[in-house]
């Protein structure tokens, strides 16, 4: 954790990350603190460990955390479109139907040097939070914070305080912590007998798809490069194989791990195919990943919560070490995410005993490309 | 033709380069002396007209060039197997035999200050002109040579110096000039009933195509860059249309249209796709263009002179300012390069009246990865 290097240097100001002999490591320390039911109770539960992909079993808090109480209007959660990590958070908000108890504010998908803006709102300012830069909220929580201005974070909006940016166990209290908000017919994501067997597809996933396609682009080595991509790969071929037989990661129905595969896999041929150098092969040339990714992205919840133009813009503009020209491709074509995807013959159905999610409003429509809105 | 532009700022020292309001343009000024079967009559033909794609009836020479006389042994043809330019002359060379004519020198991929060297030779020197680089080649002809070093170059053994590099019309005069030398059962790639037909069809490929993904990746404008996309999968399109019902360009044979676009082709996926954002589609993802590509490959004279280690390490590595990383890709996967192509049923034969040329010699098989040969 040490040697901060050029080539992930544009990668701080959104999120830690360091390259100690090439490999680019993640800055995975965060603002622990847990939105949750009972108050209380989480408080005096004794103390649970830090976690990258976060435990929906835990009862406490890590140390120095606090907790807050679950309360309908309280909290904005600020979700870039763009951010693989804060587009998890979106989808399982809107899953779960919690769109009414949780507002959502989207910073644009580039930044300045003070990271994240509200540069997608008419005036430069969130609408709620009155902030331009989400740098701001989290000042009001600590002046002096040190780290990255990440997203997702969540704001208690009458402070303007960010109350955590975890994402790895926000989305699991989202699930656990606020189910007195779910919607009519919201999906379990995280059913009780399956968890067991979800955390270790959940870190696979995350230590060598979510955060795997980073380290081929951040290497700051040509060998260090190399062991990323192979490492990238070997993870994908487990979950073609994986998929064959599954309609779902973890059988029948939608899980946590879907979403978090989903979005790595929806940024995977507009950027991460060519800007991270993970070429092997497309996203579409994995036959059974690649169907399974359009079911998905055909499911509502997901497909219409991506915004291709801001996936692009993030990732080419952002890096300009990887990309000094800052220019945005055109491509891949689009209109293939919504072609015949023929995963029903495995059976399943996506929400189990609940049922799809409506139609987005149009205030949260994404405003850039997508193939389901043209 | 002013304005150097750093994105094309390495381009330069090969090939001169200018960006003109964010476009790229190719400088095609090159050293346009020939060499020929009758000097005599070529001296006394009427001036000929420069031309960026080269023509196979001129009768002359053009402004202040010279006629140097077929002669087996006397020259040596120095061409990068990187470089899409000089891979037209060692496919050429080799479907006409004209090996032991004309002999191959082939400096390595990447470049130092003075450009292209001959860095594979075990001392670091050409074994027959005895240089480090080709820049000395050009400097015994033309001590203040103020253009870009380029391959592929003719060079006059005896003197050492550079005769020609002028690519557009190297090839042609391989086909005309050298017939001397031609093996038995040589293709015609020129045939006289088709030429007229056959140089619009050279002169899309060459603007649109060959210099169409250059014109992509290193466009100094995002809007440069998406006018250059929009021209070159324009082109793609229109010759995976007329690739339906044809075998090849032209139609039943190999000609010369073939081999110009073999070379762009070959290099699509491995470089152009990714490194400069002419990712609309993977050539794989061309029905026609795919299984033509594949086709070609297969030909004894294509596939043989490829080596895509050497085609990955130049771009990737030279061009500091698109990839200043200079790590190069490990993807994308070869072996489909082999599989079946079914062209057959279109009809037609490679090589007409002629025949396939013998096996590579073990001198010249290209040292680095290849699907043939592993």
């Amino acid at each position: 954790m040490s040697d901060p290097h050029k080539t992930s240097g544009t990668e701080h100001s959104t999120r830690g990350a360091y390259v100690t002999g090439g490999e680019f490591t993640r800055d995975t320390n965060y603002i622990e603190d847990r939105v949750v039911a009972d108050v209380d109770a989480v408080r005096s539960a004794p103390a649970e460990k830090s976690s990258t992909i976060g435990d929906p079993r835990i009862a406490g808090l890590t140390e120095d955390a606090e907790a807050w109480p679950v309360e309908a209007g309280r909290y904005r959660l600020v979700a870039a479109r763009a951010c693989p990590w804060a587009h998890r958070t979106i989808i399982i908000r809107r899953l779960l139907g919690l769109e009414d108890a949780i507002s959502l504010a989207t910073p644009g998908p580039v930044h300045d040097v003070r990271s994240w803006t509200f540069d997608l709102s008419p005036d430069g300012r969130d609408p709620v939070l009155n902030t331009q830069w989400l740098q701001e909220n989290y000042f009001k929580r600590f002046p002096d914070y040190p780290r990255g201005i990440t997203v997702p974070a969540l704001v208690d909006v009458p402070s303007g305080q960010v109350v955590t940016n975890n994402y790895p166990q926000l989305t699991f209290d989202f699930s656990t912590q606020w189910s007195e908000f779910h919607r009519p017919g919201a999906p379990n994501l995280i059913p009780e007998d399956l968890v067991e067997d979800m955390l270790p597809v959940i870190k696979r996933i995350f230590t060598e798809i979510n955060n795997g396609v980073y380290r081929s682009g951040f290497a700051g080595s040509q060998s260090a490069y190399e062991e990323a991509y192979d490492r990238l790969f070997t993870a994908l071929d487990w979950v073609e194989e994986r998929l064959e037989s599954r309609r779902y990661l973890m059988g029948d129905h939608i899980t946590e791990p879907d979403i978090r595969l989903f979005t790595t896999l929806v940024r995977f041929d507009p950027v991460y195919h060519g800007h991270f150098k993970c070429n092997r092969n497309k996203l579409t040339e994995f036959p059974n990943l690649w169907a399974y990714a359009r079911d998905l992205f055909q499911t509502p919840g997901f497909g219409d919560t991506v915004d291709f133009d801001q996936i692009k813009a993030h990732y080419y503009v952002v890096h300009e070490d990887v990309n000094p020209t800052q220019i945005v491709p055109v491509g891949p074509e689009l209109e293939s995410w919504l072609s015949p995807h023929g995963r029903d013959s495995l059976g399943g159905s996506p929400f189990g005993e609940g049922t799809a999610p409506g139609p987005l409003s149009v205030e949260e429509q994404p405003p850039g490309v997508n193939p389901l809105s043209t």
